[in-house]
């Protein structure tokens, strides 16, 4: 039996689109003469759809395109493709996340029969609990059909009965659980002893990025076929070379940051496409965090499209502009400065005769990054141009930034990475030449807002901040576990304090691309006002 | 047997506090000779605790507080406590939203044993299901105890076995839900032919307000005691007397607009008081929204504790100044002028030169509302006031705002008001003395950001609007069903498209109190790329 798997890219409720790249590949593997072509979890809609699955014309839409594409095939090949599967039960909608056995004209309905609620599954808010055991039979051979991740073993399938296990699923990317999760399918294949075609789909959805990277293993759980990650691919097997196939390396990298390149590039892009923009802003400070979100956007969308905005300030110092103008100039992208004192002054002058008696302080640092908050969508919007955030997650962790000042923009390409990462990303790109300027990775970090300030002044070392918030966030340590880990109690204490205090800003951050396990804004939901844990 | 029930506003994490909350009311129980106290689900941590619940620090101080309640009570009395109930299974935490039952020493646990994932319960992302069938033995009684909405007749209940239902909530209050609400459990009880005692939790939690409103009603469904709603209370009963007790009508309104002037005041209160804040800001334009959030802000926090900031410009009009001189001069609060033309003519001189040759547009527009933005922030951070945001539910849908601009605040008082409830709250607050003036309520509704605009220029009639905007977004109503109801197509169709564009903007808005099925921000989740529905 050939089978041939695709691994497409859809977008949300662009049913016509996706209709179109659904035939495209039926059509390919009908040149191919494959038997049975298998599309990814909600192939039809595109993942995750969310709320919109409450409206009748998006379920009947998918209905749709099911029903298209079985006219399509005219009978010519099988196919099994996610969906929507809508049930009218005493005039209420039921909905099913289903895939769709679609073979001589008929139509076979796969219910998916456990549902996950986790940061990126919300399928209890959406979906009933399918019924049955799903498995379908075809030319001869019984398929278990998967639908999402599976997280235990099923003890109902059992060698003996099954020769083949197909998953279709829709996994964003997360670079802490990549690995793990494609060891997981291949442990279930070696414990089933039952070979396993796993096929993921890719492409960005708002701040997710599906990761792609769908492949083939035998009954041993060795991998023969591993697709490409973070854009479409397509490829084809006949089943009965499964366990002959030679034995590959699975190409999740030891190196996890060409990973997290790979999918923030992707990610950069298809999220212009999809929203229909060509160029970005930025502003460009002369710091590590601007000027790795300009090398992403550079590379992603062509350094033509990414305008800097360089805005100085009295306390910005000679070389955060140097840097920046060295920066742009080896990317060949475009610049503007605009320095902000006169505004500044004039805020000033009018809020002095109200705010007479009292002493300076975080106020007049935010109005700066609030006056550049101004300036970028004022670019933004006279240009038609995204507004890129560039704020890290140590940052928005400890709320290291000014609420519609520096945390503004459409999308943060960097939001989900830790300043750690940021340095390890920076040193990656520049692995060939210096696009980054040495200085702008060496110098210490500063955000400029009053004279000589530094992130040390109120910061631990970034290695050790970074260390205890992913502990804090990404593993759910309370304090006193990370202090038993080793930590300074007082240290992890006033961390966890900035975490909690920060939270009122996280609700009004810009969203940022997800690369980890637990993203703010999306993975993360924290009560707006409460004492902390 | 004598029951009471204690209605309290308990705080998210607060444990210490919440524990004296909890004690009082045992204490007075105990004076009156109580034999049983009822508390709501989840008081020893409040409800939604959201994230904080996958810290084992958060859920060991739950555990705490009851043991700490055992020992407390020394046997005076026995009690029904809502609280997490943690299980290590395998070295994993498995969480359950559980009921302790504690009498003569001894701790019975019951498990929530149905799980409801809805705009207000995540259960799934957080708790397992309970195997348990939940009755407790007391004095020779049954109760069954049923923890959260129960959504439908448990058929396990039946008369002949069952003497008394008492029903653990934190329900938030919805104004287009209350009312089916209670006659849900009244309708159960009539049907179980037993009665029920309900006691739910009040207070404001971020953006829900916990709607109390406990109550007890007879076997025949009729109510003999109804709480108050929006604060703590107290009551007791015979358990004896309940069939034999006069029968009282419900206070849910059927004037809805006082519940949520109730609801609002009691929100804005409690929103201050749990953030540790005094004083408010918030700009005032002179039009409608801005006029009702100063009034409601003035009678929660009282009037000298409500900063106005007046920012005119060149297209305000002269009634926009005086309308807001006479409402501040009405309620007694504090104002300040400060003109925007300065900063706007600052940032219009160093932008010409890049904005050389293109048409003024919406930027210019923007422009002036984020002007507005920096100088209230600026307010806010200097003085430590909180600012209020003004925006009303159908603003926010259909993207009538400025990000970074209007959008602004720390939370909104009527971004769940669409505007039509705008004005009918502004009429029911001068239902006795003119507060808000006249003229700000009758005059057209403008944003003054461009010569002689209006609302109605681009937009509908707000009471079509909002129509078609509750069908669509509380009632999930796809484009063809709103048609069928008479409305205009082409009209339904840009308001869709108005809604969809929008999204970006509802993914950065400042977070709204909460009095619909539905509000923006807590309960609606949309994609933040898509191709609508």
């Amino acid at each position: 039996m050939k089978i041939a798997i695709a691994q497409q890219n859809y977008t949300i409720g662009d049913f016509q689109g996706n209709y179109y790249k659904i035939i495209q590949a039926i059509d390919q593997a009908i040149l191919s003469k494959v038997d049975l072509i298998v599309f990814p979890e909600m192939s039809t809609c595109s993942y995750p759809a969310q709320d919109l699955l409450f409206y009748s014309s998006f379920t009947d839409s998918s209905t749709d395109i099911i029903n298209q594409i079985v006219k399509y095939t005219n009978n010519k090949i099988s196919i099994i493709i996610g969906g929507i599967y809508r049930k009218n039960i005493h005039q209420k909608f039921h909905l099913y996340n289903a895939a769709f056995f679609i073979s001589q004209g008929e139509i076979q309905i796969i219910q998916k029969n456990y549902l996950l609620n986790d940061d990126n599954n919300e399928d209890n808010r959406y979906f009933e609990l399918g019924e049955n055991f799903n498995i379908i039979q075809f030319q001869g051979q019984k398929i278990a059909i998967q639908i999402g991740n599976v997280q235990n073993i099923d003890s109902k399938i059992k060698k003996s009965e099954i020769d083949l296990i197909i998953q279709l699923t829709s996994t964003p990317y997360a670079h802490d659980l990549i690995d793990m999760q494609q060891k997981r399918i291949l442990n279930h294949a070696q414990q089933y002893q039952i070979p396993i075609i796993h096929c993921n789909a890719t492409g960005t959805q708002g701040q997710l990025v599906l990761k792609g990277g769908s492949f083939i293993c035998n009954s041993k759980g060795q991998i023969i076929n591993e697709m490409s990650y973070f854009k479409e691919d397509f490829c084809m097997i006949e089943t009965e070379n499964i366990e002959k196939s030679i034995i590959k390396e699975s190409n999740i990298s030891s190196n996890q940051i060409s990973f997290i390149h790979q999918a923030l590039l992707s990610a950069i892009k298809d999220f212009f496409e999809k929203s229909g923009f060509k160029k970005a802003v930025l502003g460009l400070s002369g710091g590590i965090d601007s000027a790795l979100v300009l090398a992403l956007a550079a590379e992603a969308l062509g350094s033509e499209n990414v305008l800097s905005v360089l805005m100085p300030s009295q306390y910005s110092s000679q070389h955060s502009i140097d840097d920046s103008l060295a920066l742009v100039k080896n990317l060949g992208s475009p610049h503007i400065i605009v320095p902000i004192q006169s505004a500044f002054n004039t805020f000033e002058e009018t809020l002095t005769p109200h705010f007479a008696g009292l002493p300076s302080n975080v106020t007049e640092e935010n109005l700066q990054a609030r006056i550049r908050g101004v300036y970028l969508m004022a670019f933004s919007n006279k240009f038609g141009y995204i507004l890129l955030n560039t704020s890290n997650k140590s940052e928005s962790a400890v709320g290291y930034g000014t609420l519609y000042g520096d945390l503004c923009g459409a999308i943060g390409l960097i939001g989900d990475l830790y300043k750690t990462q940021v340095y390890e990303l920076c040193k990656y790109i520049n692995r060939d030449k210096e696009m980054i300027p040495l200085n702008i990775i060496t110098k210490a970090p500063s955000a400029e807002l009053r004279p000589d300030q530094k992130d040390s002044d109120s910061l631990p070392d970034y290695s050790i901040l970074d260390s205890i918030l992913y502990l804090h966030i990404e593993q759910n340590k309370s304090l006193h576990e990370i202090v038993e880990q080793g930590y300074d109690k007082d240290l992890v204490a006033r961390i966890f304090k900035l975490v909690q205090n920060a939270e009122f800003k996280r609700y009004q951050s810009a969203p940022s691309i997800k690369v980890s396990s637990r993203a703010f804004g999306s993975d993360r939901k924290i009560p707006l006002v409460n004492k902390g844990i």
